[in-house]
C-alpha cells in the first residue's frame, strides 16, 4: 500500500512539496494520515533547500476529512486523540517557518475545508468545492469552523456549518477562503508561481514575519502594537535586514545570508 | 391593539415563525416589543417540533429600531433598562438552540439592523436597506455596532456608523451582512428553502454546533482548538453522531433520536 | 524645505486637512514627519471649526513608508524609537475625537498603508495602489499588518505580506481596505462629499461614538455589549442626543450644542 502521503523538494524552484496520496479513499484524514503530514511538513521545514511549502493532493478529491470508521465505536479518549492529532496537524502548518500553500484541485470538505482554511495561501482550481458538512451526519464541524469562521466571517460560516452544502471556488474566493481561482490545467503553473513570488526573500524575516502574524492576529489592537513594534525593531537588526534596506537604498539586489 | 410579536409553529416545515406585527409604527423595538421578541423566542425554542426559527415582520418596514419615546427625558437608569432588555433580546438570538433565520422584507436600521445581524443566517428582499442612522439623532448606535461590526468589519461598519446612511440589500450581501438577496416576491420561499437544508439534521447536533460557534468566534485561536476539540469528541459519542456516521458509511439515510 | 506636513482648517466645509508635503521624496513617515503628524492631528482636533478630518498627500505617492535611511546602522533603541513613535501615530489617528479619513491618490505602501488602513475610512483614486512590501527588503511589515490584517482578513493579508506584492484600488475596495475608489479627477470631490455626510452630526456624539467603536471592537461580544450599554445609556443621556430624538419625532432638523 502506497504512503498516505508523499514529500518531495523540488530544488530549482526552492518549493518543498506534500502531496496527499491517498484518491482512491478520498485522501482520508486518518490518525495516521494526519501524523504523516505533521511529520512531513517537519522534515520539508528543516530542509535548508525549502522556502516554501505547497500541500497538494491527487486524484479528484482535495480530501474528504476525517475517516469516519475511526470515529464509530471508539471511547471519549480515542475520540480526543483524533482531534488533538487534527489540531497539532493544523498548528504545525502555521508553526513552520515557511509559507504554506495550499493547491486544491478538488473538493475539500470537513478537516479538509480546516486545512486549506489553515495554510498561509491558497490557490484552487475552479472546479473545487468547498464545505464542512458534518451536521449532515450528526458531527457538527466543530474544529473546522475554528479555521474556516476566522477566514471567512460569521454570517457565512454559519451558512456552511448549518446547511452542510459546499461552496464553489468562486465563492470561496469572494469570501476569502482562497486567495486564487485558476482553471483546473492552470492550477499546478499557478502556485508555482505564486510560491515563486515569495521564494526569493530572505528566509530568516520570513520565519520572523509568519510567526508574527499568527501571533498579533489573536490580541487586541493596542497589545498587538505592543508586541509588534518589539518584533519590527528586533527584525530591523539582522543582517538580512539591514543588507535588505542598505540594497534598496543602493538600488541593487539584495544578497541574503541564508538561514 | 394586536400584539407586538406573533409566534406560529408550522409543523409540516418544522419552522417556528415570529412575526414583528406593528407594520404601522415601523415595527419599533420597544421595551414591550424586545420582551415579547426575547419570550417568543425561548417559547419556539422549547417547542419540539421546531427546529428553525424564522424572524419576519410585516409592513414595508422590517424594524425601525428602538421606540425614542421611551427614551426622551428618562433617567440613567430608564436608559439602561433599554439597552439591558435589548441586549437580553440579541443574545436570546443566539443562545436559543435552534439555528435562527432572518427573513428581511424592508427597511432595518438601529436596533432592526443589530437583529438581523444578530440572527445566525439572514435572507434579504432586493428592496431591503440596512442602516445604523444613529448618529444622525444624536445617540450614536453603539449597541448595533458590536453585531454589525462583527458582521462586516471595521471600514464598513463604521461608514455605517459615521455617515448615517443605509447600504442597499446587495450590498449587505456582498459584505456578509445577510446570507441570500432574492425578489421581494421570492422572500418567503427562499427562506423556506434555507429553513429546509436545515431541518432535516439532528437537533441535538445542531444544539451542539450553534453553542460552539459562538462559544468558540470570540477565543483565540489556541484556546478556541482547545475547547472545539473537546466538543467534537463528546459530539462524536452522541447517539445522533454514532448513527449519522454509521449511515453514512452504509450509505443509508440516518434516523436521528429527536430531541 | 517646505515643512513634511501641512495643515489647514477648511471653515465652510468644517473639515481639518493634513497634507504630507513631501513630494519627491515619497512622502516619507521619518520620525520628524510622524511626529508632525501626530503632532497635526492634535492641532486640527482641537479646533472647535474642525469636525471631519483629512489626511491627503501631494504628489504621486502617498507614502512609501518609513525613512530607511534612519533604520539603517543604528542600535536596537533607535529602531525601537521608529516604531513606538509610528504606532503613536497610528492610534493618535483613531483617538482623536473626529472622524478621519484618508484620501489615497497614489502609491501607499508599508507604514504607508497601514496609515490609510489605521483611518476610520478610506476614499482612493482608481490609479492607487497598496502594500506591504517589506518582505522584499528583509523587513517583514509586522506592525502594517496589526491594521492591514485587521480590515482584510487572514488570507488576504499574507498575501500582501508574504509576496510583498501591491493591490490595485479596485481590489483594496473589494476587501474593505477603503470605503470608495473613484477616478483620479474626482478624489477632492468624493473626498469632501463622505465628510459632508458627517460634519452635520453632533460633534459630542461623534466623539462618543467613534472611541466607543475601538474600545468594544476588542472584546469578546458579551463584554462588548456590557461596556455598550452603558455607553449607550450615557449618550441618551447627554443634551445633543434628548434633542436629536425629541427633534425627529417632531420631524425638525435638530439644532446642536455644539462641543
Amino acid at each position: 500500500m502506497p504512503a498516505s502521503v508523499l514529500i518531495a523538494v523540488d530544488e530549482p524552484t526552492a518549493i518543498g512539496v506534500l502531496t496527499l496520496n491517498r484518491p482512491e479513499q478520498r485522501n482520508p484524514l486518518s490518525v495516521a494520515a494526519m501524523r504523516e503530514v505533521t511529520l512531513g511538513l517537519k522534515t520539508l521545514s528543516a530542509e535548508p533547500a525549502v522556502r516554501v511549502i505547497v500541500i497538494r493532493a491527487e486524484g479528484p478529491v482535495f480530501s474528504a476529512g476525517h475517516n469516519l470508521r475511526e470515529m464509530i465505536g471508539r471511547t471519549l479518549e480515542e475520540e480526543r486523540a483524533v482531534f488533538d492529532t487534527c489540531t497539532e496537524m493544523m498548528q504545525t502548518v502555521q508553526s513552520v517557518p515557511q509559507p504554506v500553500i495550499a493547491s486544491v484541485q478538488g473538493t475539500a470538505v470537513a478537516a479538509g475545508c480546516q486545512l486549506v482554511a489553515s495554510c498561509d495561501l491558497a490557490v484552487s482550481s475552479s472546479t473545487a468545492v468547498f464545505g464542512t458538512p458534518g451536521v449532515k451526519i450528526g458531527l457538527f464541524c466543530s474544529t473546522p469552523m475554528v479555521a474556516v469562521s476566522r477566514a471567512i466571517g460569521r454570517k457565512r460560516a454559519l451558512q456552511m456549518l448549518l446547511t452542510g452544502e459546499t461552496i464553489d471556488a468562486h465563492t470561496a474566493a469572494d469570501w476569502g477562503l482562497v486567495n486564487f481561482v485558476v482553471d483546473p490545467e492552470g492550477l499546478e503553473t499557478a502556485t508555482t508561481e505564486l510560491a515563486s513570488k515569495i521564494v526569493g526573500a530572505s528566509p530568516a524575516t520570513l520565519k520572523i514575519g509568519k510567526e508574527a502574524f499568527y501571533q498579533q492576529i489573536d490580541l487586541p489592537q493596542d497589545q498587538a502594537y505592543e508586541a509588534m513594534g518589539e518584533t519590527m525593531a528586533q527584525n530591523a537588526m539582522i543582517c538580512d535586514a539591514q543588507e535588505g534596506m542598505t540594497a534598496f537604498v543602493e538600488k541593487r539586489a539584495p544578497v541574503w545570508q541564508g538561514r
